[in-house]
């Protein structure tokens, strides 16, 4: 397998398992003498983190991240940043009752075929314990991108079929922390609590749908024909355990409009400026940022791990009943909205430096 | 730019514009000893080539491809496959009224930030006529899949707002070709016919959306995290021209079920393979086949050329009108069906490498 | 087989055969706006085409370049630049008598035990013919190196005992193509060129070395820690046919030195420049440029081709005579000097747009 | 900067400074199955460490090695191998002299140069100290390169103008590691330590020659016509600190010979296998393996850190007397042995998932 590492010049490798010593992450590209928070990098962790509110796993991680590297009197160095996150809470006895059997929509059959030898603690490689790298490296894009007036602000737009129903002009983004859910409507953010407390008291999980809106890409980012700007916004979001699809700007909706309804006019602003008067685009045009800004949604299925017993098969092929047990999440999407801003940041963090070299 | 080259193993770099004297591909890491069909491969030119039909641009191109290595005594030779196909129909005095003013939706705009210096006619490099280069890459895919008994069915599932309604298991694929909008639903096929015929009368455009089926991909193939395969997919479908959207498996719809609802069971077949009952995974789990069908839908916007007046600025910032002219496409669909088709050869065929090294 | 790309930024991939149809390269990542010299790529053809004067191969190429993409109005326009070079003397029935043999230090039994299937005419990928397409590239290259003030110069330093014996500093590198051997020191060239016919004469072949200088690369470009700019200059440089070692710097002569004696120090120039005062570091130290000439060696094997009658074996492992026939090089070394040249300013090229971002 | 990966289907990534909390490295690509033997990594590290003999320098550093990911009951599982090595024996109080001083041939300057923001401390990412994680993932590709059979044997060979003047068939390659020097020729090995020793009481350095013998990698492995399997061990090796030369087969002394001289005859020889007579090409015809042993020489200049009061600038750009003091190495040959050997090991195992695939 080689497929750990993303990006060409903001190039992140990740390592690790639900179940080993721990996980990591190096970041290599980052441009030299960025002022580096590491506090607002344990803050991007503590959104993601397991057991941060009761609509959430209750594993126990601290996810205290280590930096080994790269840095040198608060500031980066150019050199590669090498983080380390241990593991604690890894209770592999847990597991012990579904070593040879696969469950359901998980990753347990797919990773035996490819590997023949599987790590059975928690799903290994393929548990959503993984994407801590990422947060942690994405935190560290972020503040690349900051540097540079860029932000970028992910949030529950729907849990099963509770949506919010508008647009994100029409809501505060600097709501979205302020409720467990991460949804910036508050009175739609209470209705999909409610709805989560309900699936996770019938054993259950629900899906949901994370948009993401990226302010202050200036125009000029992409680089058609293949890793256009939204292909790679797609794929690196498609990348993220449980998400089924991507669509940005109009989207599937838009395909039943036609196109004299559907293309954005230009004009030039105050400021002089060139802007377009809808953003139907999605703020890329042609695979490439039009200064507008950037919006996309994403779908998430309901976590496999349910409490109810479920058919299956064991690694010998006999018909087998996988029990549920441990601890899981009834509804991944709170988390997945840091995860989802880790991958923007990490995509951004790339064809940033592709427009403007390696210095800050 | 660099990001003209898709693939690691089987790795496809194209060149060309809408314009200039032709345009190009190279493969390098096709294995040796593949029997070449050249006819096959210009049989996909013409499912992608304008004038095919009533219903798509009037431009006339032959597409003739050209071989120029790579290959000896009708065989691969594990050198780099070199093809060009050299453009025809320029025209491009019918763009002098367009050179300097931002056409809407179109990527004019977005090219000038980028590069500075931009190839006004008839979009360039942002021209669907680059796909053409894809299209022979992806027929030398589609031979070496079919080597291993790999088939894939793209389809157009919707035009507008009139769709098949009908699963792909409900529908014989073999009449993907047997209209020209290539929808294997023949009633279906009629009525999205009649619209785009009604859409081109109008001078307006008209989206939809592609389904694709893949069949015989065995279990094993993608490289989490980053490398899943859905995400070399959605990445790969999503960087062609008007691509608005990606979903597979169970998609957006999926999320509003519950994961008891939504999990694929397990069982052994009557051959002692590994199944599943149901197939929301679309084929694929954590990223990796699981030997079941794989299945994606993907949103194309109408295309953004119209014949009615537009508002907008030119590279002066001015506010301008800019005219309809120009041969274009009422709707995309079918001609994006073996764009689909392509891309999705592309992405197996690396896949394919990686699983078993470079050797047929 | 997949490597017949180079570079990340500056991304050239090469095709083509000694006896296909032809050759080519695609270049994606030129910045836009560069004004492209035509002339110039062709000249540097010239140096490298087989014919040009009495002491190279006399098989006749006009290697003609066919620029297809990526210029607009004389300049580059940030999109891929295709390039072809159709084949002409090919005289394919020339080989007909060692299809099956493995010419002695020729690739022809390495080919056949990697790929099975082989194109045996005249060597085929392995074939020297292969480098036209690399000396296209190179040439697009060296004007974009030309634009920050950055010059090539290599040279021939030695053919089989003869050399000039004298540093770079002594000679006139603009008389480096006054004489076909292209050494700058006319008194030696001109008994190099007696040697070399000599050589040919007696229908054997001589190797030698190519010296290179590059001025102007300013400090802080390499890329350590694998990177490293005369790691990337040295893969570059041994990928040329025949060519079996590289030394930059002092070099394998340096080895015997002490680290007092060795080291260069540092001071500062009128100009407020740090120089240092000798330059045993060949211009480059920790993997990066210092601002300093860099310059290096490269050893050339004599060419395997011979007219003596020769012990081998073939595809049946039966022992056979490789009888001397068809045109060749009595000595690679002129022909290997822009070859060089074109392989050096693809890794500046690549190292340029790393430290300068995609905007000229 | 992103010149931290090594590699593309076996892929290496290092991050870490000689005075930093800590080096790692992540493997990606290894494939599942394979039994790891973390001894023989420790036993690795101990050949490349610090302090292990009176003729390299004293630093002290355990140099322990930990695991963080990627195995499970002692195998590999085909996910990312996570390794971390904690530094312990700073003292970075000891360059609080030179910390805006540029030691002459060292990166410091350079560094500067490039990234402006530098750990000034002992050399930071230029330090050997780097090398550490290298010699941790060659230990891993070793063991999966003796999986199928191949061997590395790296050695001194020459130690300033001290050399063995033997060919590798005369020394018995398994005296390496019964001296300090790591030179299979005891005589030499003694005569070159007196030289080590004799250097270093004169606080001054020395440089030398590693030579390197593989055995066993079949014939067709290497990736023409950019990577060739020697450009690829050329930059490899090249990349190691203090590395000034390659040079593989007949390297610079083939440049004398006449090609009749040069050219290996082909036979069979009685199992059947295709075989050259003489080995002048060095195990590689065309940039592809022949299945004979694969040899080259690598030089290393005198190590820069010397005790001698040296004249340089700082950053100001001021005359300043840099004064001799710190640990060093005399010479870097007998520490560069096991750093070779890994380089070649990840050079190999990349190969050899190129022409195998990713399953043992």
């Amino acid at each position: 397998m080689s497929g750990s590492t993303h990006g060409t010049l903001f190039r992140v490798t990740t390592f690790g398992e639900s179940h080993g010593v721990g996980l990591g992450v190096t970041i290599d590209g980052c441009p030299a003498g960025l002022k580096l928070d590491v506090e607002a990098i344990q803050q991007e962790m503590a959104r993601r983190r397991p057991g941060q509110s009761r609509i959430v796993t209750q594993r126990k991680e601290a996810d205290g991240v280590e930096i080994l590297s790269g840095t040198f009197e608060g500031k980066t160095t150019g050199t590669p940043i090498g983080i380390v996150i241990y593991n604690q809470d890894q209770r592999s006895k847990d597991y012990g009752h579904i070593f040879d059997k696969y469950r359901p929509s998980h990753a347990d059959y797919t990773f035996t075929a490819k590997y023949g030898h599987r790590d059975y603690r928690g799903g290994g490689r393929s548990s959503a314990r993984e994407t801590a790298a990422r947060v942690a490296a994405g935190a560290v894009a972020r503040q690349l991108l900051a540097h540079y007036g860029i932000s970028i602000h992910s949030y529950v737009d729907q849990v099963g079929s509770i949506a919010t129903g508008k647009d994100h002009h029409e809501l505060d983004l600097g709501l979205i922390d302020t409720n467990d859910v991460r949804c910036p409507d508050p009175t739609t953010a209470a209705t999909m609590e409610q709805e989560i407390m309900a699936v996770k008291k019938a054993g259950d999980t629900i899906g949901g749908v994370v948009k993401c809106v990226v302010r202050g890409v200036p125009a000029g980012w992409g680089e058609p024909v293949f890793d256009k700007l939204h292909a790679d916004l797609g794929k690196a979001v498609l990348s993220i355990n449980a998400c089924k699809g991507f669509e940005y700007g109009s989207g599937f909706d838009g395909v039943t409009l036609r196109g004299s309804a559907h293309n954005d006019a230009f004009y030039t602003d105050e400021a002089g400026r060139t802007r377009t008067r809808t953003n139907r685009s999605g703020g890329i045009q042609g695979g490439i940022s039009n200064g507008e800004d950037i919006y996309f949604r994403a779908a998430f299925k309901p976590v496999a791990t349910i409490i109810a017993d479920q058919e299956s098969v064991n690694e010998s092929g006999e018909s087998v009943t996988v029990v549920g047990k441990g601890r899981h999440d009834p509804c991944v999407l709170p988390r997945a909205v840091p995860i989802v801003d880790a991958m923007v940041a990490l995509v951004l963090a790339d064809h940033c430096l592709r427009a403007r070299g390696n210095r800050l």
